[in-house]
C-alpha cells in the first residue's frame, strides 16, 4: 500500500477543482490520514485555469506542493495541454474528462479517459457535478481513500439541498471506474 | 505599500476558516495579485481545530506556507493558545474574536479584539457568518485587498440565497475595523 499520494486536479475556472480538492483532503482526514491542500492563483488563474493540489499521507507531510503527481486529473483541454505533457512515466495516472479533452497527445502518463461532464449532464442531469463524478472515479481507481470517507466529506461541504445529486455523481464516477479496471 | 502578505486564519472546525481563506485568495486574484492558499489537515484537524493560510503578493510567491504571519486571525481560544503565543513582535497583527477568546495573554503581537461572532449573531442574525465579519475587518485593517474585490469573491463562493447576509457581514466587519483604527 502506497504511503503518500500527490494529486493534482486541473480544469477551467468554473469546474469546481478547488471544492474537489477540499473534499478530497477532508475525506482523507476522515479516513485517519494527514492531508495538505493548496491552491495557487497566479496570472494563469485570470486566464480561467484552475488547479488544486492535494497531498495525502499516513505520515508527516514535509513539503506541501506536488512535485511529481501520482494522479493528475485534467478536465479541460487547456489543463491537459499545460500539465499532462509534464508527465513522463506511466507511474502517473492521468484521468481525463473526454467530454472536454479530445487531443490526448503528448503525455507519458497512464491515461484513463472517461466522459465525466457528459455523464454528469446525462445521468445526473447537471453538468456542474462533473467534479464529483471525477472524484468518485479517482478514488475508486486509486484506492487513496475509501469511497465512504469521500461521501461523508462531500456531504459536509456541498450546499444544502444538493446532497442527492452529488452523492449520485460520486457513485456514478466510482461505478465507471470499476468498469474500466475490472 | 507592502508587497507580500502572509495571513493565517485559525479557529475551530465549524467556523469556516477554509472558505474564508479561499475567498480572500480569490479576492486577491480579482485585485490583480497572486495568491497561494493552503490548508493543512493533521492530527490537530481531528481535534476540531482549523487553519487556513493565504499568501498574497504582487510578485511571484516562492514558498507556499506562512513562515511569519503579518496577520493572524484567531476565532477560538484553542486557536489563540496554539498560534498567538508564537507571535513575538508587534509586526504581526493578531485579530481576535473576543466572543470566543477571553484569555488574551501570551502573545507579542499587536492585538485587535472585536466581538466577531456576537456581531454576526446580533447584527446579521446568523452567528455562522462571523467568518465574513472577520474577513471584512481584516481587509479594512490591513488594506491587503480592496473591500470590493473581497465582496466580489465572496459572492462567487457563498451558497445562492445567502448573498445579502454575507455582504452585510463583510461590511459590518469593515465598519467595525474603521471604528477601531480611526
Amino acid at each position: 500500500m502506497k504511503n503518500t499520494w500527490e494529486i493534482q486536479l486541473s480544469g477551467s475556472g468554473g469546474q469546481g477543482m478547488v471544492l474537489a480538492g477540499i473534499i478530497l483532503a477532508e475525506g482523507a482526514v476522515l479516513a485517519g490520514k494527514n492531508a495538505v491542500q493548496t491552491q495557487t492563483y497566479g496570472p494563469e488563474a485570470r486566464g480561467g485555469a484552475s488547479k488544486a493540489e492535494v497531498i495525502i499521507s499516513d505520515g508527516e507531510i514535509d513539503y506541501p506542493k506536488v512535485v511529481k503527481p501520482d494522479v493528475l486529473l485534467t478536465m479541460s483541454q487547456a489543463a491537459f495541454d499545460k500539465y499532462a505533457f509534464l508527465v513522463e512515466t506511466g507511474d502517473t495516472l492521468v484521468l481525463v474528462d473526454s467530454t472536454n479533452v479530445t487531443d490526448l497527445s503528448g503525455t507519458g502518463g497512464k491515461l484513463i479517459s472517461l466522459p465525466l461532464t457528459k455523464m454528469a449532464a446525462e445521468e445526473v442531469g447537471k453538468a456542474m457535478v462533473a467534479n464529483m463524478v471525477a472524484l468518485g472515479a479517482l478514488v475508486t481507481l486509486t484506492g487513496v481513500i475509501p469511497p465512504e470517507a469521500l461521501e461523508e466529506a462531500a456531504l459536509a461541504r456541498i450546499p444544502k439541498g444538493s446532497e442527492g445529486l452529488n452523492v449520485k455523481a460520486l457513485r456514478l464516477g466510482s461505478e465507471a471506474a470499476r468498469q474500466v479496471v475490472k
